[in-house]
C-alpha cells in the first residue's frame, strides 16, 4: 500500500426528496446564484420548477445558464465565467449530469482566473482560488458530485482533457434517486459503462498488498451488475436507482476506494480522444475501448484479472490457468456490456480507421498513459486498432 | 436504503513518515496548542520527541495535558478545558487512540461551552462550536481519528456514555502504520475487536435493499480477519499494520459504510456500563458482549446471519438451514476471537453477578436501545448473564 492524502469535503444528502434541503443549503454559500443545466429535460421532468421554487425560498438572486452540451465545451465555460462576472455572482448551482456539473466546475475555478481557463487543463497553470459550487445529480455514472475533477472539451481544438483540484469539490450533493427515473435507457446504460470504468481504472493496479480496497472496488462492481439490469427493466425501480446513483458516487470519490493503490486511466484517456473527435457519449466509448484494452495489458498481472474472474463474475478456478482465467474475465465483461445494449465496437457509430493515428497521437500529447502498463502512441494506436 | 446525509471534513495523511506533515497542517489552525496524550507511551517510543519537533518547526507555543486515561474521564476533560481557558488555547492536538481523541474532542467543545460539559453526554445541551482538533493515530481501533464522536467515563458517578456531533470531526488525522508497531500484543487484540465491533452494529441491521453497504461491511471484516494474526505474529509487518489501520479508520467513519441503514449500537451500549464500573478495555469489553448479543437478536434476522456465515467466515450454505448458518457464524466469530487471545467471559475479569441488575439498569436509563432488536432492561441482563 502507497502513503496518501485524502480529503473529501463533499456533503451528500441523499434520497427521495432531497431537494427540498436545497434552499437550506444554498443560503450558506451565496445571494447571486447561476443555475448551470443541460438541454432542458429538467424542464420537462418538473425538476426546474422545483428548483427555482427552493431558490426563492432562500430569497437568492438567479441567473441561468442552460445548453450545456453532453460532452461540455469550452466555449460554453467561457461563455459562464463572463456571465458570473457581469452579474457578480458568488455561487454555481449545477443541476444535471457529469457534464452540468463539470462545466459548472470549470467555470467556478475559471471566474477568479485573469488567464483562460484551458491554461488549468494543459497545466499551463494552477487553480488557486475558485467560487464554491453545489449539485443536484440527475444521472447516476460520474461521480462528479462528489470529487475535484472535470472533463472539459476544446470542441475546435478536438480535444478534451480532464483536471482535477482540491477547490473544483462540491460544497454539497443532492441525490435524489427518483431523478434518475426518467433517465433514457441508453443514458442509464451508458453512465452504468462509466461507474465500472471508473472502478476499473482503480482496480487494475500494480500496487501489492492492498486487500480492503481491491474488495471495495469489487463491492462496488458486484452491486452495479447485480442491479443494472433491474433499473433497465424497470426505470422507476427505487432500490436499483439509488444502488447505482450511490455505487456511482463512492465508485469515483476523490479515490475514497483505491487510496494507497497507483490508478491507471488510460482507458478514460483514450475514450476522450474518441469523444474529442466524434463526439459520442462518454460511457459509450468507454464501452468500447475498456475490454480491449483489458485484453491488451493482463499479462502485466493475471493474477488481479484472475482474482476479477473470480470474485466479481464468481468464474471458478478449478483447474484454470490465471490467464484462462483473465481471459474468462474479460468474456464476461464484454458480454455483460452486450447483454445492457452498451456498444462494443467503433463501427457501432460509422468510425472507421481515418483519425486512429491522431487519436493515438493527441492521447500521448503529454507523454506515455497509464501506470498498470505505460502505454505509448504505438500501444495506443494497437488498441484502437482493437476496437474497430 | 433510507435516505441520509454524509459530511466527513476530516483529511487524512497516510504512511510511514506522515508525521512530518504535522507542521504544515497545525500551522492551517492556530498559534496556541494543547498537546493532549495518554500515559507516556508516546515519550518511550520517540514519537513524543517527533511531534515536539513538529511544534517548534511550527512556531507554536505548546501546552501539555498528559496522562489520558484509557477510558477517558470527565475530570481529565474538565482539568483539560480549564487549561484551554487560562492558556489562551486555539488549537487542540491529539497524540494516542481513541481514548486520548476522545479526550480532546470533548474538550474541543467544552471550552467555548458555558455550563458542564457532561451537559452534552447527558443530553441537556446542544453543541454549537468548538475549537478545531487535529490527530496522530497510535492505535487502530477506534476510528475517533477520522469521526464526530467521543466517549467519556463519570468515574464517580460509574457512567461511560458517548456524544457525536459535526463540530468533532478532526480538521486532520496523522495515520501512521509505523506508529502502532510497538501496541502491545493486548491491545492490538482489543482493537481488532473494536473494529469488527464497529462494523457488527451497523452490517446487522433490519433495513432492506443495501448490498452496496453489506459489501463495504464484509470488505472491512475479512480484511480485519486476514490481517489480524500477521500483525499479532508480527508486530513491525507494515502491510498488516497499515491495513488495520486503514480499516479501523473506514469502520467508523460517520457511517460511510452503512449510510442508509439503521444502526444499532446497543452492544456498545452495554459494553460501556461494564467498563463504567470495572474499567476494562473497551475492545475487550465488546469480544465478551458481541458473541452473546448476537446470539439473542439472531432470530430477528436469520438471513443477514447467515449472509455473514457465508461470505465473511465462508461457510458453504450447502444443506444448512438459515438458522444453523447463523450459528455456525456467530461460534466462529467467537472461535476467532478466542484464538487472538481475546476475552470470552465476564470471570476472565473477576467479574460476576454483582453489579449485573445496575448495568441493566443504567444501560437503558435514556429509554430501550438498539435496533435491529430493541432491548429493554430484561433483555440487558439476559444478555449479560450469558456473558457471566
Amino acid at each position: 500500500m502507497n502513503s496518501f492524502s485524502f480529503h473529501n469535503p463533499t456533503k451528500i444528502c441523499f434520497g427521495e426528496g432531497a431537494v427540498e434541503q436545497l434552499a437550506s443549503e444554498v443560503k450558506r454559500y451565496g445571494s447571486n446564484v447561476l443555475l448551470v443545466y443541460g438541454g432542458g429535460s429538467i424542464k420537462r421532468t418538473g425538476l426546474y420548477d422545483r428548483v427555482l421554487q427552493q431558490l426563492n425560498a432562500a430569497e437568492v438572486r438567479v441567473v441561468q445558464l442552460g445548453g450545456i452540451e453532453p460532452n461540455p465545451r469550452l466555449s460554453s465555460v467561457q461563455k459562464g465565467i463572463e456571465l458570473c462576472r457581469t452579474e457578480g455572482i458568488d455561487f454555481i448551482l449545477a443541476v444535471g449530469g457529469g457534464s452540468v456539473i463539470d462545466a459548472a466546475k470549470a467555470i467556478a475555478v475559471g471566474v477568479p482566473y485573469e488567464g483562460d481557463v484551458w491554461d488549468f487543463l494543459v497545466h499551463k497553470a494552477t487553480i488557486r482560488e475558485s467560487l464554491p459550487i453545489g449539485t443536484i445529480l440527475t444521472l447516476s455514472a460520474t461521480g462528479s458530485e462528489m470529487n475535484g475533477s472535470s472533463v472539459i472539451s476544446h470542441w475546435e481544438e478536438k480535444q478534451k482533457r480532464g483536471f482535477t483540484s482540491s477547490y473544483m469539490y462540491p460544497r454539497f450533493s443532492i441525490l435524489d434517486p427518483t431523478l434518475t427515473f426518467s433517465v433514457p435507457r441508453d443514458q442509464t446504460v451508458n453512465g452504468i459503462v462509466d461507474i465500472m470504468s471508473h472502478v476499473f481504472e482503480q482496480y487494475f493496479s500494480l500496487t501489492k498488498d492492498t486487500p480492503l480496497q481491491e474488495r471495495l472496488c469489487e463491492s462496488i462492481l458486484l452491486t452495479v451488475i447485480e442491479n443494472a439490469e433491474r433499473a433497465l427493466d424497470k426505470p422507476d425501480d427505487y432500490t436499483a436507482r439509488a444502488n447505482l446513483m450511490w455505487c456511482g458516487t463512492l465508485a469515483l470519490n476523490g479515490g475514497l476506494i483505491s487510496l494507497g493503490m497507483d490508478n491507471d486511466w488510460s482507458s478514460h484517456g483514450i475514450e476522450h480522444e474518441i469523444s474529442a473527435i466524434y463526439d459520442i457519449p462518454h460511457g459509450a466509448g468507454l464501452s468500447i475501448v475498456f475490454p480491449n484494452w483489458m485484453k491488451y495489458v493482463m499479462n502485466e498481472r493475471p493474477d488481479r484479472f484472475a482474482q476479477y474472474a473470480n470474485r466479481v463474475w464468481g468464474i471458478e478456478r478449478n483447474g484454470k490457468t490465471e490467464t484462462e482465467l483473465a481471459l474468462a474475465g474479460i468474456e464476461a465483461t464484454r458480454d455483460f456490456f452486450t447483454r445492457i445494449g452498451a456498444p462494443s465496437t467503433l463501427a457501432d457509430f460509422g468510425i472507421g480507421t481515418e483519425q486512429l493515428d491522431r487519436m493515438a497521437y493527441e492521447a500521448v500529447r503529454f507523454g506515455s498513459i497509464g501506470s498498470f502498463k505505460k502505454l505509448d502512441q504505438a500501444d495506443v494506436r494497437a488498441i484502437l486498432q482493437h476496437c474497430l
